[in-house]
């Protein structure tokens, strides 16, 4: 997963254009790694507006003009790092949709609390959840994964009207369900066993997809 | 709705402990209002962290002392402002149950969402959620508000399993809807008819709350 526009939308290889190769760049092989995992850590420490290109570099031991070569502008970057955060997901929504409809509600559920409940993939989900409800630039580009990627491959799966608004309705379940466990902490929904919450949660997630539960 | 702990809590009339009777502050009648009102308009605006108890007792065309007299920290006067904006889903709540768990999921789905439809409502409903999800200090407000007033009543009323966990998971779709709708603005749900999401969002809520849909 590559962050750029051009390269995740037609799934073809890489055109560098533009873009040094990895191994010529004075900064060595994995800079571009090392950038994308110092701008998580920077958004999910101190949230969109307050984060930094300079700081994002200082973390990855680059040049700050290095980050603006690979990827931009800083709501570029921020795009690059919530697509790498969402890689999993999305990569794996053909796995949790190969299975068919039946039970694809528990798959998803499942799926989405697991990385929650994984502290490694926590932090970086939560700030872009945070950094998506209270800043405009934030919100557009998690909208337009959203509504762009997960939703659409989902959708796309699904023979019942409706689909796209069907599968919004179904994020909006686990979405509402990660705010109130994870940033609310709201008892006894905080301290219950992920489990037992996944197999109250599937039902009307698989509901909203298929029209059964 | 009077916001502070003692009165809703057990529901007596109002002790005045350390309070001024309205009637004889300097302040005149109707500061204790108008200070509610600015507070919920600094709130939304600026946020938790970012909101002054100076420019609510400016808006409110009071001293600061007096804000702080009758809430105390900037905490309590956002709790009291936050009870302000849910005092209608609290009172409603009651209505809400009193027709009997017959369709409640699509009643509460339209009463909130309803609330987020309206223009007047909305701004403070969104400070709200917009500030509990990145200050610690408005989630713990926001979270025992939900938990122990409006979960508590509606728990209540549930013959079910798990009453309170359900009646979360039920909000969790609600608020879910709310985010991805309101403030995420993902489409096609944030242009979608409300009464066409309402009527899709309803099966989902009556299955938690009541196991039916």
């Amino acid at each position: 997963m590559n962050g750029s526009a051009e390269e995740t939308a037609n799934g073809s290889a890489p055109k560098k254009r533009g873009r040094p190769a990895r191994t010529s760049t004075a900064q060595g092989p994995g800079a571009r790694d090392r950038i994308l995992t110092a701008a998580r850590a920077e958004f999910a420490e101190r949230g969109y507006d307050r984060a930094s290109i300079r700081a994002i570099a200082k973390g990855a031991s680059v040049d700050p003009a290095l980050v603006h070569h690979y990827f931009g502008t800083k709501e570029q970057v921020f795009a690059a790092a919530v697509e790498v955060a969402f890689a999993p997901a999305l990569s794996a929504s053909d796995t949790l949709l190969a299975g068919g409809p039946d039970g694809v509600g528990e798959r998803l559920a499942r799926f989405i609390l697991g990385m929650y409940e994984n502290p490694a993939t926590r932090d970086p989900l939560l700030a872009i959840v945070r950094s998506a409800v209270t800043n405009e630039t934030a919100a557009t580009v998690l909208r337009n994964l959203v509504t762009s990627k997960l939703m659409i491959r989902i959708a796309s799966e699904l023979d019942v009207p409706d689909p796209e608004l069907r599968s919004e309705l179904a994020t909006a379940q686990i979405v509402g369900t990660v705010l109130l466990r994870y940033v609310i902490k709201a008892e006894p929904l905080a301290s219950a066993d992920v489990e037992k919450v996944i197999v109250m949660v599937a039902p009307a997630v698989q509901r909203h997809l298929t029209g059964e539960g």
